[in-house]
């Protein structure tokens, strides 16, 4: 519907009157047909109610908005509660056909252009992020957990004998459970360190030897991780990208919140240049800051991309494409940009409130320089149970987020038994606090904790004095 | 928040008058006192300002919506755009934690009892719907087909060796990749006839031919399907339970579609007395009326279905259970009995319909009693090439949902080839066309349709003569 | 913004696709291209997201809406709180100019359309009531009190040495204190009785004696009034306009809730025919069923209704036209016309239920054939404390509307003292109770207010036996 | 409906997790309680999901939304529309009684709350501008014009012998043509010039002399203007009050949008200590930055400022003070402050940039110092023809709000003749541009103007080369 074709009867407004209120729109009509012919991130972000406005002309698109519908088959997008439709804007058919998350549906003309629309965005955004060489990327509406499970079945698919996945240790519990989850089974290696002060690093060598005693064919692929909680550093996905081109391995990466650091996204870049890496997954989530529910899955080749999008049995939600387009338009380029700078200072800020309280307080950071979004504080001279204590205090002060890793922790996740869980090594020295400054950390928030951190500490000391 | 221990200033209202208005808001308090203690659907469905007003505050528990939050995590539920936030209504957290989609998350306490309830709502609506031995189910935000394979890996989980998939032939395609994608080998059963008149039924003799020739241990479930396009039968599933009891051999039951036919939900309540049924799984969009994106993972026992929970790596959506939970409030126990209902009626008014149509244009109904939903129309006077055509005229046209099937349309998928995809079978004879008379349907679309396929037919008829 | 003109990139979605949902498209700009061109209430109403839509675009013309808006003025319809945007869909710069509430504001072309267009469906629905010789209408965005003061002050400024208003007594507070309000001094004239059976009648006779005896310049107009509390009847407007017409006096109907009955309405047009009718006033709440705040001033001819709108000093609030533009759209003719219906029958119903009640405890209803919206019961056998009791019981039972009038209950307005107020006489017989049957009304509310009448008026007898 | 009182079923959620969360509940309900029981603004802004759930059971306390609502009136705020109910929340029983505006009405005791609330927070946010003395205020659903007609027929009803209003000339429509609408008389007395540097000032020697000649009985009040388009200055209301103290007549101010201005209610404050000030009135748009619709009646007594409320005759709409109310608490004490100090240092930009302009193509700035909002440069170089084309020019380019004022512009209002139209004088010097620096003005928006200007002027001045 376009206001710009039709006549008005002249008794509801004077023509030159309307006439220049028609042209104040045409800016927005430019913005609209650059995204749909262009399909390119806006530079500037757009105002809520122009991305309603979109949004809702896509949903009638779609045949269950149709005035005149008769739908009599078994599945027709009928949505009963006003409340649900509205929240959806219509939307039901969700995205994708039986066959594959990517393909056009016939009759959700809008579904289909709002998840390939999504998808052209977040491409245009991972470029400009600096990950200058992706060639194809798509929102799958599960979390990165089910995700990496469905690039692990979609490679399963291509080799039906492999059954082991070289995994470079972290201790996050979603992220190996997709492996067992997919039926395959992880050959775990700890990370290590170079020194007392610089964090946890991939053992490379223990990669290589692996690579050497397995048959090749029964290896399904190396997944390594960016983004991860510190002192564990970012894995050297540099030279397992190069390991995985001479053994001629697939290799996958968990880049769980790493699209939001320039830092990780140059170093999958330099990966794909150096070496082999054919799939890395990210959370909408914690890169886009919209609900749970999301992921991406990226790649420098399409098929292998493709592929993925193709084990995908039956069709999908449309809410998770729904918020990140939303969200993607609202921002534009600058404002993500400034978002992901701001990040970056609010890191430098939070690192030096800490080291002034290590000081302060006798204790020390781990300088994990591969690690561009979480820090460790060792706490070697509180006990094991002062330490949990000091995490349960600090949650209950409305502290979310901050880990306290103990030692002796250990857990056994689907039958495999990870020692000082939580430490992604073997040999814990001391406990220590993590905490991450994420995109979207209020400079505030970073002041309160410090303020509520010392305040614990101070607690626990007295206490620990009596 | 409540008004009731409020203490309003005298200047803002008299007393008297205050003390009415507040009296009166009682019997909103007890609705949602109930809900929250006896986690049963209400009888009559509440007005959406009530089911808003529960919602908000259920958000307005989970940290990211408190006042003061201080988050140091790398996912602390930050949603940028006010667009997006508004429609999720806060909720950002998802459901579930990475070990177990049914955990409770202590910074999402919301969420939790949001996902907690809506799993409760929807086994008290299988109940009522006549699954009276049902123990668990929860809402899994993956549409069916992703369900299924869930379904199917968590089985692998407990049965390593096994490979193989027993599965009676339906020709959809997302549930036969749900097979493929879970790594699984299908071993295709075709439906059979038993006479001309009756349809497609289940091949119980091939089952148990397979199940004796195969290694139990290789056997990974028997896999059946209840709802389907007619004029396949629901699939025998009381006396494949019987034989996966007898073979000790776990049984899938693919439901898609059949929570809202009381007739297919007795099948599956008699299957579990006759013999064995470990999991059935349904979609929430064709049975409750929400969004493409969720399906419901139901079983007789608490740990099956728990193992199902505990397999998903991960967190998760709770935007589907957000739908559903606002639909059940909506309809209540008396309004979703109508929906019902009301479609019994019409699929008797279809049939009856089309029944005439049969008659007048010399074409025939099948007549396949196990199948409450979907009617299949012979078109045996039509070559395959008009009958293709008569299906496009009728879409564009308006109508969907409606399918043809001709001879001779062999497909390959995931390497298996089907002969005459679409029928079930590998000896269709004639081509025919599927209409399916799901809840929501209105009347006037029966009655649109049946008009628009007379016109489609005649200008077939027409052209073909001359 | 126009889908139907942009280029769609090619991965987006197939064209063949995209063409039949762009198709699809077309009723809906029928719709609204007729409206904006025929300014007809459509015979259907709309879906709520065909008329949002077209809300948004109307609001993007004003240029508070424009992205690149430079405003130095003292008023520029910024809006600070997003949920009051939202609420308002963006529409600030109110309706009318200084001058004028009928011109059109070259920097809210929207907010100009929005307004003239509401006027002219309200037109259209006049008509279609059955006032066919309506010329000119327009919402006053104040309630009908107000409105008639409003009214008052444009005849007063035509006729500068007027200062009387005859005005047919009804114990209705605004409509008396729009006079006193006015500047103007009200000569009330109380109705009559008939018979006892029959209600309350215009005294045409004492309106000629006042007409003959007060110098004509002196009085600025009749005042009667159709729709009011039973037992009064409808004014005898046709003679009234005879009068008017006579004495060449200006006459003003207040027509409060009159619109929805078309038994009212043809008194207004037939009074027109016969004799003098300048203006008209009507609640928009009362008979569109929109929130309180809204009139409609409309007249037999232009000049006179227009008057009244170059009256009114200054801008003034778009709200009541918004609402009142939304509700005709969504109801359409033929759902307006159905409330009427309803309205009609539901009226028939009341009565027959509270003639059995008559009949049951032994009192009556007072037939009041003028009056077909509001009935009256007489409480004959209950002394004045106790019919008041009942009064008190029924709205602490949650019944609101209805009304209980008795003896000796004179009041003080502005000066003026009323005997027997609220029963528009000066010699009232007995108490007695007034409901009304409005549009909207449920079946169910009458049903359930019957019962609790039973109920209380039983415990009335009961206590006043002890 | 609290959920602090319920007990949750286990099953839902932890204990421990949700006591927790509920505890984090309390300071929302610190904050309602303490706004409902001091009626005072909260010092920092509320999020909007705490204001809706506010307004939604304040909306719930009201009849209409009771569950179990029995309504057999003629009134009963039925609202059909699904969207109208929403965009309003529920609230359809307007505000005030037949009698009296700030009565409340006993079947809507939400919408009563609502009003007197917003009325509180006004009174508080009064003070806070300055206006210490201020005793009493109340929000009219009117916009300025029409409310300052109510104030006049108020005064009128206590003065029924007069008939003049004693008016400092303002060329602004509907000030003049309150009083006409009221049917009074004004008696203009133009504004004067100290020198040529310093604007317009109001005459005191002829209100004096006025006021000695003309029978006091026959006055009913002085009407003086605080906010004004530049060059004029406030009016002297100072010296107006005590003029109005010693003649004992009432004293009636505009203050349209000065309540924005802290200099400006320092002169309401000050002349209500010097003198007699009955009534001050503003606009809510202007001051508020919500859309046109509502104004505000205060004073330093309560007498005076009920006895308008008693004369508005009949319910109004509760649209204007919703939107008070929310963005009230949007704001809070420290927002609002916010933006009055960023006025005064946009307003201080704005003279900079154009003094600068003024220096630069040869014109002047008058400096008015009893104008803190609006400035005008003096187009002394450019003939009137010259001057009305740009002021189109600029409105062409997007800049609304600029005034342009010529010679020999005489028009004729109600019957008044105004020399030189928009001047506030009667002998305009040479043409001038007025620019208004409001609440919410942006600094980008200066800088845009000040650039169009130049374009506009450079334009100009080339084509008069010519």
């Amino acid at each position: 519907m376009n206001l710009n074709n039709l006549k008005f009867h002249q008794k509801l407004v004077p023509e030159n009157y309307l006439k220049l209120a028609l042209e104040a729109q045409k800016c927005k009509e430019i913005q609209v047909k650059e995204l749909l012919e262009k399909r390119k991130l806006p530079d500037i972000g757009w105002p809520d109610e122009l991305i309603e406005q979109v949004i809702q002309q896509l949903a009638a698109l779609d045949n269950n908005n149709f005035e005149h519908k008769i739908g009599l088959g078994e599945r027709e997008a009928r949505i009963i509660s006003k409340l649900v439709n509205r929240r959806n804007y219509g939307f039901g058919h969700g995205i994708g056909r039986s066959g594959d998350l990517l393909e056009a549906q016939p009759k959700a003309v809008g579904s289909t252009i709002l998840a390939q629309l999504s998808n052209a965005l977040v491409l245009d955004l991972m470029r400009l992020q600096g990950i200058k060489s992706v060639k194809c990327c798509f929102i799958v509406p599960m979390a990165t957990g089910m995700t990496l499970t469905l690039c692990l079945l979609s490679l399963k698919k291509q080799r039906p004998t492999a059954k082991y996945v070289l995994w470079s240790r972290i201790d996050q519990k979603s992220c190996f459970k997709s492996i067992t989850t997919a039926g395959l089974i992880p050959i775990i290696i700890d990370t290590i360190r170079r020194n007392e002060q610089s964090g946890l690093f991939t053992d490379l060598k223990k990669f290589e030897e692996k690579l050497l005693s397995i048959n090749h064919e029964e290896i399904l692929c190396i997944m390594s991780t960016t983004s991860c909680f510190g002192p564990r550093n970012c894995d050297d996905i540099i030279n397992l990208a190069i390991l995985s081109a001479k053994f001629n391995i697939p290799h996958v990466v968990n880049n769980a919140y790493g699209l939001q650091s320039t830092y990780l996204t140059h170093q999958l870049e330099q990966a794909n240049n150096a070496g082999r890496l054919d799939l890395f997954i990210q959370s909408t989530d914690k890169n886009l800051m919209v609900p749970v529910g999301g992921a991406i899955v990226a790649g420098f080749q399409e098929s292998s991309v493709h592929h993925v999008a193709q084990t995908y049995s039956g069709r999908a939600s449309s809410s998770q494409s729904l918020d990140v387009l939303i969200t993607l338009l609202s921002l534009g380029k600058i404002g993500y940009q400034n978002l992901v700078k701001e990040r970056k200072t609010n890191f430098a800020y939070l690192q030096k409130q800490l080291e002034e309280f290590a000081e302060k307080y006798n204790c020390r950071i781990i300088k994990a320089k591969g690690n561009p979004i979480s820090l460790a504080l060792e706490l070697k001279r509180l006990p094991t149970e002062e330490a949990t204590k000091l995490g349960s205090m600090l949650f209950t002060r409305g502290i979310s987020g901050t880990r306290i890793v103990t030692k002796a922790c250990n857990k056994i996740v689907d039958g495999f038994e990870f020692i000082d869980w939580g430490s992604h090594e073997n040999n814990l020295d001391c406990a220590y606090l993590t905490a991450a400054v994420s995109i979207g950390l209020q400079l505030s928030e970073i002041d309160a904790f410090i303020q509520k951190l010392q305040q614990c500490w101070q607690d626990i000391e007295k206490k620990t004095r009596k």
